[in-house]
């Protein structure tokens, strides 16, 4: 019997990324996430600060998987397009939400008031919901099953905090990682076989080359804790039996 | 007059990236090598080792930019599937390269010996040349407008640098970057009249938050000198008579 599994897809909006000026660090901290909510991260897609690249992103990946998270775009700036082309994928108008509004009133009541630029942040397609910002005012929006984050990763940090246990989702991909000195070419076999004979789990294979040495890490992943530890302890045997020292957790 | 704009997009192939286990660091660097052999970097899709989804990133990719470049899954082990995945996108049949042989024969020849697991290495799609790799043997694959390179990020840079001044573009796109303490919200009006009072100038506004203190870089890019200097020139003045201190370069 196949359990349900839970999807999501990830956008990340701005040409910063894309430049490289930007190191982006939502998709690292979103999948982690993701997993413990029992969410798989199957996608992401890094587009530019334009709208036409923007809704066909949103488009797709809204209706290819069970949530659709975007970080990027969403403050006072002109370059912040990201909730009018969200707006215009999903063909609705945007309006000022009076509760975002409110909380910008507040934020903003000791920094100078509220302006055009930071009312543009209480901008939300119509019919969205707000999700707190715990951090610096402005909130994240959620419309149906689309997840409005910021691109600063602290503050989405803060919403992540706030989302979770709300997202319905299936089984916590579970891991257990061991790591060698081997080179990865010399236990392939192994590794195949090992993942092969054991129903439901996955191994990866991670190799690293650290102050002259060469080594990997090997990543099982399996949904139920029985299976997921008799498949690393026949990995681990076998590697040990290649004469390899093993270090639980990882190198 | 408008300049021919060189593109490229990136697929980075990896459940290790999706699962949040490994941080990205290949977007940056190609983005920041891209731009300076006068290409864009357009977009970035991440997907999983999944042949499905290469097959349908890769095809959508390189047709829709000038250049494609993937990272990650050549490696010696089973779930290193991107080789037979852009074969498949390709239509064409996986054959050993006997260059590549030769290179890792050579490499490995004190390693231990070339065994099927780091034979698989010299498998390329049909018709591929090498991309030479300065770091550990296995070398990288050109196929027409695709480049599949390492997902280890020195492995990479290596490569990158192999292929420095090889690739066709346009003007490389120029920018200087201006930091202040002001939060952007205050000068977003100043942001956008700038923008539009200077053609073939973008400004983007990163907002920042460190050790208590809010500010914003603002990044002026154009491929002209010129202009992107009067461009500049203009949002320090306009910074300073709003009175705020401006550092050259960013903060």
């Amino acid at each position: 019997m196949s359990e349900r599994v839970w999807t999501a897809g990830v956008i990340v909006i701005g040409d910063e990324i894309l430049s490289g000026r930007t190191q982006d660090r939502n998709v690292a901290q979103i999948g982690i996430w993701l997993n413990v909510q029992g969410i798989r991260l199957r996608e992401v897609r890094v587009v530019a600060d334009d709208e036409a690249a923007i809704v066909e992103a949103v488009n797709i990946l809204r209706a290819r998987y069970d949530y659709l998270f975007t970080t990027g775009g969403i403050g006072p700036t002109h370059d912040d397009i990201t909730v009018d082309a969200i707006a215009a994928a999903l063909g609705v108008p945007v309006v000022v939400h009076p509760q975002a509004r409110a909380i910008l009133e507040g934020y903003y009541a000791a920094r100078g008031g509220l302006n055009p630029a930071r009312l543009r942040m209480a901008r939300v397609p119509q019919g969205a919901e707000l999700i707190p910002n715990s951090s610096s005012g402005a909130p994240g929006i959620r419309f149906d099953n689309i997840y409005i984050m910021a691109g600063v990763p602290h503050i989405t940090a803060g919403m992540l905090a706030e989302l979770t246990g709300t997202l319905e989702g299936g089984a916590p991909l579970l891991s257990r990682t061991l790591g060698t000195r081997a080179p990865e070419s010399e236990i392939a076999d192994l590794l195949r076989e090992t993942e092969k004979a054991h129903e439901g789990c996955q191994i990866g294979s991670y190799p690293f080359f650290r102050e002259g040495m060469v080594g990997a890490n090997f990543v099982v992943r399996a949904t139920d804790q029985a299976r997921l530890n008799a498949c690393a302890d026949a990995l681990k045997a076998g590697l040990e039996a290649a004469g390899y020292a093993v270090t639980e957790g990882g190198i």
